[in-house]
């Protein structure tokens, strides 16, 4: 029923426009009453998006799993790639869906609420991944707006570009970037650490320090792993 | 009569709560026209956060007014720094609207519009400057995030407080984090070059690479000021 509310919702909405339709008009042609709508989406705006409330439960559920020895970036990494797959398991719809909501402001609107609240779910896992740092609640909330935007990016990308190309490679690709920059010494990917030997280190020193410090650290850097 | 439909329209949302708030009510009390108002104000959100269309302004020239020689991500932090500036000028309105955002749902998705449309414009900005590079429009993107996030860190922060303390001494050192991340060789402070002594290297290399290598990175880096 959920389902089928879903295609109706969207067979309309492409024919007449979403501010066209009416709920009225939804539960019509899908042959079932009104209460069956509200049974399962709060208003009209939550049947344009009716897989976040999962997925931002699937990420919840994939953080809270984390173990203490698994890098914090990585994971977070990891947690935004699960949206990346939601995305990717119907291509057609989320173009479809990529387009209604650059005609209508109201779902953009919508649209950047749920962005919201993947944010606040990663800054909360990372600030508390990161609460004896100093500035563990500045980096957490930066971080997590870099996931979020290396996420968007990519999505973004795949969805222009009507859904063709491999998404998840996209998206693992613009995740890396972000997470080199705050992880660096950390491998590659939730859950496939990459070989040793190709870990980026990086090293942040000033330029009047002398180049036999700069080498020591560079040394000590290594011997950390 | 701007500032009276302001002054008028706080005093009620205060008094009597946002929602229950007419903009008949605010300008019965500002002894003004509906016509007034909304000379003004587009809607009722707008009167809720005036000066944000003068700041995105004023962040549009200020960018738009950079020299080729300016640092990029100095330049986007002397952006930011606009938006606490018009934050800080006003304390007491700022933490009264803080406050009514946080209790108004349809006033916290304004404000997440708000929000983005600094991140577009930054981000607008750091794309063009960076169109040269491979990974440019990810790179602007990501940025051009955690810009606002370490904004909104330090913003939130201040709010929060009540308004105490130094809100741009805050935000300074929240997009400092951000600045050396990204622009680690370019002056600190969009305003303010510092000695070049104390600028920051960051070198990224792999573990694998040799020292001799390293050391030359190092040199090239130091170089290129």
């Amino acid at each position: 029923m959920r389902d089928s509310l879903i295609a109706a919702a969207f067979q309309l909405f492409l024919e007449r426009g979403y501010e066209q339709t009416t709920v009225d008009d939804i539960v019509t042609l899908a042959g079932v009453g009104r209460r069956s709508f509200f049974r399962y989406f709060p208003s009209k705006e939550d049947v344009v998006f009716p897989d976040h409330e999962q997925c931002l439960d699937d990420m919840t559920r994939f953080l809270a799993a984390s173990a203490d020895s698994d890098d914090p970036m990585a994971r977070v990494c990891g947690a935004a790639r699960l949206v990346m797959r939601m995305y990717a398991e119907n291509p057609t719809f989320s173009v479809q869906r990529y387009r209604l909501t650059r005609e209508v402001a109201g779902l953009r609107a919508y649209e950047l609420s749920v962005v919201w609240r993947y944010e606040k779910t990663l800054g909360d896992y990372l600030r508390a991944r990161w609460s004896d740092r100093r500035d563990g609640t500045l980096r957490a909330n930066v971080a997590a707006a870099a996931v979020v935007a290396a996420h968007n990016h990519a999505l973004r990308h795949w969805l222009r570009s009507g859904g063709e190309g491999e998404p998840l490679e996209e998206v693992d690709r613009a995740l890396e970037f972000v997470r080199a920059t705050w992880s660096p010494d950390a491998p590659a990917g939730a859950d496939a650490p990459a070989d040793g030997d190709e870990d980026v280190v990086v090293v942040i020193t000033r330029r009047s320090t002398p180049m036999w410090r700069v080498v020591r650290e560079v040394e000590s850097s290594l011997g950390e792993s």
